[in-house]
Parts: C-alpha cells; structure tokens; sequence
C-alpha cells in the first residue's frame, strides 16, 4: 500500500490537497474506499478515501500503529559534495538504509560550484528525492537533508558520537569502527564524515579533530565517497538488527 | 600507485602489450622507474617499469607482497538482473565491497530481454566493470560474472550456504540473517539469491528452496533490488573487519 507523509493541518483537517493529492488520485488512480497509509509524527494511520473532488480528497482514520523501521539513535551523515549526481543516489541508498540527516558539505575537493541561489534550490532538490525513497521504503520519518554548506558553517555540538571516516589518520589513532558502533545507546546523536572524491584535506582533517571528531578506518577495502555512506549505514542496520 | 591485475603470460614474460600497455603508457603517463603495482593470483608485485617501446612495457619485480582484502571465504550475488543500467552499479558498489562472483540472473520479473547473442557481449561489458573496479579498490582478484542465463541453468551445488533474500517467506521460517552471517567459516562458499524489481515469483521461491536456499529477511527496512546486495555485503565486511 501507497505511504504518505502528512502535515499536522492535513491531519487535523483530514484533508489532502496539492502534489500528494495529484499522486494519490492522478498517479496512482485512487478511488473512494480504497485504503492509503498517512503517516505523521511516526505513526502510521491506516486510513480511507471518502471523498474525491477536484482538487482535494477527504479520508477517515481506520486503524493506527507504530511500525518503528528507525534506529533507536540518530544518525547523520555529513558528506563531503560528490561530483555530478551521485548526491542523489547516495541520498536514495541513505534513506533507504535508516540515515536521519544528511548534510551535503562542500568540502575543500569538492568540484561543484554553488553559489547562494543554487545552494537553495539544490537543497530543495535533494529533500524531495529524500521524501521519495521515504515513501518507497516506508520509513517513518523522513531524512533532512541540511544546508548545503562549508564545514565551518555547520553546528556539531549537538552531536555526541562524532567519527571521521579517514583510513590514513586512523593508523595514527587506536579507533575501531565496530566498537564504536557496538556501543552505540539509545537517543545518541552520531554524525559520520566522508570524504568527496579526493578525500579530506590536511585543514579539514584538523579541523574536524578540533571539533570531537575521531578518525575511524572502515575496513581493509577502498572504498569510493558514494560507497562508503551506504556501508556505514548497512554496518549499523546489521548491528542493530 | 595504478594497481594492475597482469596474466601467467605477462607475470612469465615481466611484458605488458595491449590495453593495459595502453592504460599505463597513454592514459597514466607512466615514464621509466615509474612503479606500479602488478597484481597475479592474490600476489602484488611492486615493480618498476625498465623499457618503453611502442606496444609493450618491460617491468622488473621490486617487491612482492600479500596484502589481503579478500574474505576468507566465497559470496556470490545471485541478482535478478534489474531495470536499466542498474546492475552497472551494483557490480561497481559489489566488487568494492568483497564480492567473489555475481550472477545476473534473468528471473521471471526481470524486464530486460537478451538473445543468445546479446547475453555474451553484455557479460563482457559486465566483466570490465568490474575489473575496472577491481583495480580501483585494489581488490586481489576480480569477481567473476557469471553467465547471464535463468536460475534453472545454474549449478547450485558448489555452494554450501545458500540464503534467499525475501521478506515474506522469511516470516514462516527462523532463519536469522545475523546468526548465519556470523557462521560463516573459512572456505565456505555462499550464495545469496536477491530479486529483481518486482521481486521473486512463487515458483522461483519454491525452485530455489528446493535447491536449498534458506529464506532470510534483511532487516526491518524495505530495501531497492540495487541497495539488497550491498546491505548483504557491508553486513558481512562489517561483520569480518
């Protein structure tokens, strides 16, 4: 069955207009008494299409439940802005594979070139393709995706578990990826950095050290940026299964 | 430094034509006394390039050494062959991520059609993705593709695990993705079955568990044919570190 995310007028009023009103009624050629699934703040409430009109469709709540497919801590990828379009299949895998945030940052290799205007509408962009793999995989929220910005502009203090995924630094330390994910507790905050194409620079590194951050090598493989983001989060799912 | 995976001939000869002379001469601009690594039968040669002619290289051995990025036992993907150029990418993510062979299977729902013809050109586009890939993540072998055919034209008995991705079957039986994972024992050969789109049609369940195929579930989230076998396969690096 089709999953909908829900605004809280849409759930006061029981009502749904606009794009998700074309998509159910246009797209997907819903009728009165066919059955949809709104979620909305993390539950599911299972409900049916009373009403068609023009432009808006009423529903009636028949059920409700918590289908929890999150983690039980939030996970934020901070990603170093790849080349072309691998933003989008990254944020695709990502949803898919239980991330909660992530933050398309423009790193010192990163090759694309946004200016104020772009930034927005790229954001825009890449939070509608996260709305979409939400709905695909039916999770019960949908990642955010945050301003697309240099690694100085971002707040990391609201984060508890900070890791930096940087095999040449993590020789220097003594940091172990699968114990730091083994340890892992409910509601903690844990924010991954990755790399772009040519990986972190010197300052980056420095920098995000200066912020908490430890470096952590993801294994003995090589892995490449758009890779590396769906192996952290497939790791995580694994361990806590 | 350019890993190269060189044949029995070139490692007995230490000469290099073709398109790997090719790749090393035009493309990376190798001059003499460059090194580069030269990869044969799970061996890395350190070696330096001795003499440039027009069509072929001579190298001398510096070094050799084992470093291991393989598993200590076999995965195979037995994948639905998907929509589009998906499985482009999927070879790419697999092979970074320890993949040994994978088959792209043509299942009831797959939507490509490939004649006989057809089949053998697209295996060896196939087999250069991932060699290509293989170089690049510095694996020590490259997976092999296996013939693009349909499920009841492979040999299901070189493998002694064999695990069926699919979530509604997993539900009457017991089978645990974690607790098979964290068996596997060195030498096993593993195969795991992932649909296409559309996903398995009954009769390929029931083919394949006659067969002896174990049905599993991945996990509480709804994954995409192309994010199932790398879950599968960051779950078992993660799980291997």
């Amino acid at each position: 069955m089709q999953r909908y995310f829900i605004t809280s007028e849409e759930k006061n009023t029981e009502l749904i207009t606009g794009e998700k009103y074309h998509h159910i009624v246009n797209v997907m050629r819903a009728k009165i008494n066919d059955e949809i699934e709104l979620s909305y703040d993390g539950v599911i409430y299972l409900s049916k299409i009373i009403e068609i009109n023009n432009a808006s469709l009423k529903y009636s709540v028949i059920d409700q439940y918590y289908f929890d497919s999150e983690f039980m801590f939030n996970v934020t990828i901070l990603q170093g802005y790849p080349k072309g379009d691998k933003i989008d299949d990254i944020i695709k895998h990502s949803t898919e594979l239980g991330v909660n945030k992530i933050i398309p940052a423009l790193m010192e290799r990163s090759i694309v070139k946004l200016d104020e205007n772009k930034r927005q509408n790229r954001k825009e962009r890449l939070q509608k393709i996260a709305l979409e793999a939400s709905m695909q995989s039916k999770r019960n929220v949908v990642p955010i995706i945050g301003d697309i910005v240099g690694l100085n502009k971002i707040d990391y203090s609201e984060y508890n578990i900070k890791i930096l995924a940087y095999e040449e630094e993590a020789k220097n330390e003594n940091n172990n990826f699968t114990t730091i994910i083994k340890s892992l507790k409910k509601n903690d905050n844990v924010i991954i950095a990755i790399g772009p194409e040519g990986g972190f620079s010197n300052n980056e590194v420095d920098y995000l050290k200066s912020k908490g951050f430890v470096a952590c090598s993801l294994g003995k493989r090589i892995l490449r940026t758009e890779t590396a983001s769906l192996y952290v989060l497939s790791a995580i799912g694994y361990e806590f299964l």
